[in-house]
């Protein structure tokens, strides 16, 4: 006879522990398990896999399962892991943002360094993004597919040194075709400076771009996106080029 | 008759401007071609790949070719590229970072993460980095080194999509055995927090950590370095686990 023990599940994210996403994703992981929350205590979009080294990080106990943190998405899955939690989670899942991670924004991104975060230590690890940035983004129809990766995910094995980035295009739940496994588009942002002065006669900055999308094959996310699919791309923190070795040591650099 | 044009480089860090590693790469950089420096006005370790969006950003005209800037290391690629630049640099180089970025530190690196984007730019990148956090290290011995990877990058081309980590040992120049083109080594940080109290009375936490290196391979950056040796791996940021949409497709999510 075996013991069915309910898993646990650390949630996070980086658009603060308050924002709407998260809370959708809190009440999805309860039917799964036993949810831990350690999330930033403020927005920290496009914080990427920034670590907090410089400075000192507060953590705030909000109940016996939710704990807010001072620093960054890396920051908590950190804190959670190895100092707030008395044993490792079975599943961590970051988000559900709001606003896209797919492509090159998942270099960017808070949600998906926290769940890359995760799997660096060992932790089956996936961030979840709608494509809509406003507060009151309509999460309902993601929870289907959230409910259906999160079940996967602990029925299978993620490959070792993958987690996944899940992006749900801004439908409603009738036009979601399903679910398509991807390779990251080759994307990228053309960036313009809004230039500014401050009242004080100041030069500033806003950073602004452009998204453009260079790639045309039907196997990206962007693909998916564009054609009413949820996104799923396995992504990896080994980021060794390793068919760039043979060609650098064609360079004969010692000699 | 061919012109020969001398090359335009960027150059930048995330240590801060005034950093003793990134007037060192100056220097070298100058033998090369035209310089333009943009970099941060404060250190900005362990920022990974963040960039400002929910913040202004200053800039400041030192000289002609030197202009730091309030953001992270990626802002300043962006800011140097899209803003300050007429023309997009023919290389771009980051560091001599103190401190090694060696391993899964690529990922935290704020010294990697100016080259990953310049490299996401179309820009031929290389971030260096010295096995000395002090302020003070020696960078003598790295200049021999930096010389030849900065000439094989002018004279090769880069593979499309891949920037190089450059890691340096700590050693004296005559300890040196030369450079190794490596994989990123599997290691990770075991975390620790330092937790005190404020004068308040409140409790903080400082982030530290032990680094643990799990990888046996002689072909690693890791083995590279304990073995005296100039550590180069090529990074990529298409962070698509491509061995794995296969594996994730057996999983069968849609039914």
């Amino acid at each position: 006879m075996t013991t069915h023990k309910r898993p646990l599940i650390l949630v996070t994210n980086d658009d603060g522990i308050t924002a709407p996403g998260i809370r959708t994703l809190i009440s999805i992981a309860e039917e799964f398990g036993d949810v831990m929350v350690v999330a930033p205590d403020s927005p920290q979009s496009g914080k990427g896999h920034a670590i907090t080294v410089n400075n000192t990080l507060y953590v705030n106990k909000i109940s016996q399962t939710e704990y807010s943190c001072s620093g960054t998405p890396v920051d908590c899955v950190k804190m959670a892991v190895h100092e707030l939690m008395k044993q490792k989670p079975d599943l961590c899942i970051s988000g559900i943002n709001h606003g896209s991670n797919s492509s090159i924004n998942v270099i960017y991104s808070g949600t998906m360094s926290a769940a890359v975060e995760a799997g660096i230590e060992g932790i089956p690890a996936i961030g979840f993004s709608l494509a809509d940035f406003s507060w009151n983004a309509n999460f309902e129809p993601t929870k289907p597919f959230v409910r259906k990766i999160i079940s996967a995910a602990l029925n299978n094995n993620l490959p070792k040194g993958v987690v996944l980035n899940v992006n749900f295009p801004n439908l409603p739940d009738k036009e979601i075709k399903g679910i398509k496994i991807c390779r990251q588009a080759n994307a990228m942002w053309i960036e313009r400076f809004d230039k500014r002065q401050t009242p004080h006669g100041r030069d500033y900055y806003w950073l602004t771009g452009e998204f453009v999308n260079y790639d045309k094959g039907q196997d990206t996310d962007e693909w998916a996106l564009a054609n009413g699919y949820v996104s799923v791309v396995p992504v990896q923190f080994d980021l060794t080029a390793h068919h760039a070795i043979q060609t650098l040591n064609t360079w004969n650099i010692n000699e």
